[in-house]
């Protein structure tokens, strides 16, 4: 009945299934899988699920159900998440030494680098073999690799020198050799790139794989899409996060503790900035004694502040998180800015001067308001275009500068204006 | 020098350049290419850069110098943006007829489903050939296609069986049949699937292509990873994009009439919130004539309202999206933003209390803000959460109630219950 349940499910599938269960049962239903497929499940489990059936299993059962079965990135991966002891104890109960080999390889890099990413699975032939050979070497190595994805061509001293294409490899004479016929014009990534890095790149030039090469251009791995879209998504989801004021990358599931973590430390600085807003008012406190009717409209005032300022800055860390914008070009990024802000707050200004004055009757607030709310504006669009553009020239993520940090002194910039304006109104 | 200048550059790269020059420049630039080649820059470039280079030429030679030499999914994402009319007439001048009618096939999909991200190209062998029969015809198959992904197994209707990997091809012996080492448990989607479905299903089960078929499991064509990436982008950027207050897909180099469009109805929500907001003062002004002071800690309430329910309200429109969130457990997720909004509305009110009482001297006053702002809190926090899963419920974007919405509701109903407190409180 079960077995009936199950055929048919892809690895991520069972792997959500048992995401949910008990230990006990967790370790039950896995009997009913090769190890192959276990392996596979494995590596698809929440990490808490994952770190809970390792613990129950000794170091030799971990080295020979699941580390031998696995590619040698996702080995790498997993054994990444295990403590220094007990990592060097599983490695040590391989018995497909250069798997093992692999795994040391890999587990030297920083997990969010080129290397970190990368597999040493790969087919590889060197330049100077004909075809012949070629088609056999590849059948050779094709009994420990399970997907094809490109053939790399390297000389005798494993320096990457292009691809060939399984079709050419298919289509050419036996006696032709690689040299005429591979194709030099690639794209490799260097072992400590970043991530995000290697993640523009394979998504600019639209590549499924890309070669990982050291220092002097000797083949030492590859990297395959499918372990990038997670590095593209969670840069997104990380600039979208900072911009609602989450600081570390959580999800609904994680622990009070660590979402009030996440949390609070962008709070404090709304806290903060709400005390100096109060000191701005403070300030002015005798203009709202003899106006009280100019308090009405504090609101609004900083309430569009944050919202031009955050529309401007995720416009500019948009266009900076997808390399299409820099500080060249700054003026004419303002000048632009500053259109949009004109347009917006005449548009805004003039149909709170009406409301106004057609509500409240008194044309001083009126004027004082809409005009607050011009300049208001068009400060905010200005400065929340500026403030993450001079963070990216200072290597310091744009994003910070999105969300309540930008809202924040908009808001305390905004109420300086609309009393400024009030106080001179008002004389 | 111009030849040494490009060799070696990607058509990504010679796209950037491209898309910076003048069409005269760009025209005499494109003699340096090959038909294949200058293809794949078309491809690459901007919209506009492409519309104008297109428009330089006759129907006969975008057919035959540009369509001709594509892959089927990109030659029909590029005439799509002709008109009608132009279409027809560079359909009518492919030579290639297999070319022609996978093109047509292909304009028949919605652009933003998985038809319109299909490409026809690809290697299928019949389930009862044997493994001898399949290699020719992959060969011959071969002569067509750039690049191997997968070798699709069907049956004598073609409707989808499996996939056999090359690897299996090059390992088993010419007289075993297909049949016999295909692998049937494969992953295909539907013509008319959502292309966000298919971003979401290519990412969940780490595929580098997906199979497409029809109702009745016919195979159509199949998709390749590089070209959902940008679904993928696209997606986590219109929730951060929305979360900003951005109505549609912008960027920072589209025009100031469409960034202002894109901005002014979030805007709009914004200023009328701030007028409800004013209402809202309004009914108190009695209370503010005779506390003044009340007034200084409205940018304060207001502000941390708007903060704590776009980090509650981003939470769960991330989890949405990633598929990891429902409306099953809803008391339980209320609950836990319960525990997290208490932790941080208690620290943050116990600060904003010691603040005033020790500056602002009225302990009525302390009492008022405290109390306001861990009400607020709690209220922005359960509302935050409770919103997006709503919408997502009946449909609509849960996105939609991040940034403006959620923080004006907040905001409105944060100054409501300050003055509800101080009401209270100054008795
Ligand atoms: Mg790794
Ligand atoms: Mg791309
Ligand atoms: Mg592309
Ligand atoms: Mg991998
Ligand atoms: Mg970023
Ligand atoms: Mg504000
Ligand atoms: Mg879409
Ligand atoms: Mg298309
Ligand atoms: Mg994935
Ligand atoms: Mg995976
Ligand atoms: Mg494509
Ligand atoms: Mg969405
Ligand atoms: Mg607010």
């Amino acid at each position: 009945k079960v077995l009936e349940l199950i055929d048919g499910l892809q690895s991520a599938d069972i792997a959500e299934i048992i995401d949910e269960q008990t230990l006990e049962e967790a370790i039950a239903f896995y009997q009913f899988f090769s190890q192959e497929q276990a392996a596979d499940i494995l590596i698809e489990l929440d990490e808490g699920a994952r770190e809970r059936i390792l613990n129950s299993l000794s170091s030799e059962e971990i080295a020979k159900q699941f580390i031998d079965n696995m590619d040698s990135d996702d080995a790498a991966d997993v054994l990444a998440e295990m403590s220094d002891e007990k990592k060097n104890e599983v490695i040590s109960h391989l018995e497909d030494f250069e798997q093992a080999s692999d795994i040391v390889d890999l587990l030297s890099y920083e997990e969010d680098t080129a290397g970190g990413l990368m597999a040493k699975e790969l087919f590889k032939v060197d330049i100077n073999w004909d075809i012949k050979t070629c088609i056999n070497e590849l059948r050779i190595q094709s009994q420990d690799i399970e997907q094809v994805y490109t053939v790399y061509v390297v000389d005798d001293k494993n320096i990457l020198q292009g691809i060939v294409s399984l079709k050419r490899l298919l289509l050419t004479p036996d006696n032709k050799k690689i040299k005429d016929i591979y194709n030099d014009n690639i794209i490799s990534v260097k072992a400590n790139v970043k991530d995000e890095e290697v993640g523009n790149i394979m998504d600019k030039y639209d590549l499924v794989v890309v070669p990982v090469v050291d220092e002097i251009g000797r083949l030492l791995g590859r990297i395959t899409i499918d372990d990038v879209v997670e590095v593209i998504k969670e840069e997104a989801e990380k600039d979208y996060q900072m911009a609602s004021g989450i600081s570390e990358n959580v999800e609904s599931s994680d622990s009070v503790w660590l979402l009030t973590r996440a949390r609070l430390p962008w709070l404090f600085i709304g806290l903060f900035g709400g005390i100096l807003g109060a000191r701005v008012i403070g300030n002015y406190e005798h203009e709202l004694q003899l106006h009280p009717e100019m308090a009405i409209f504090i609101p609004l005032i900083a309430a569009m502040a944050g919202n031009v300022g955050v529309q401007s800055s995720a416009i500019v860390v948009q266009g900076l998180a997808n390399n299409s914008l820099g500080l060249d070009g700054l003026w004419s990024k303002l000048l632009k800015e500053l259109g949009v802000a004109l347009i917006n707050g005449v548009v805004l200004s003039s149909l709170i001067f009406g409301y106004c004055f057609f509500f409240e009757a008194s044309t001083a607030l009126s004027l004082t308001v809409s005009i607050a709310l011009l300049s208001v504006i068009i400060f905010a669009a200005l400065f929340g275009t500026i403030v993450p553009l001079l963070l990216n020239k200072y290597k310091v993520d744009p994003a910070l500068a999105t969300g309540p940090f930008i809202t924040t002194v908009n808001d305390i910039f905004g109420l300086f204006l609309y009393f400024l304006i009030g106080h001179l109104m008002y004389l």
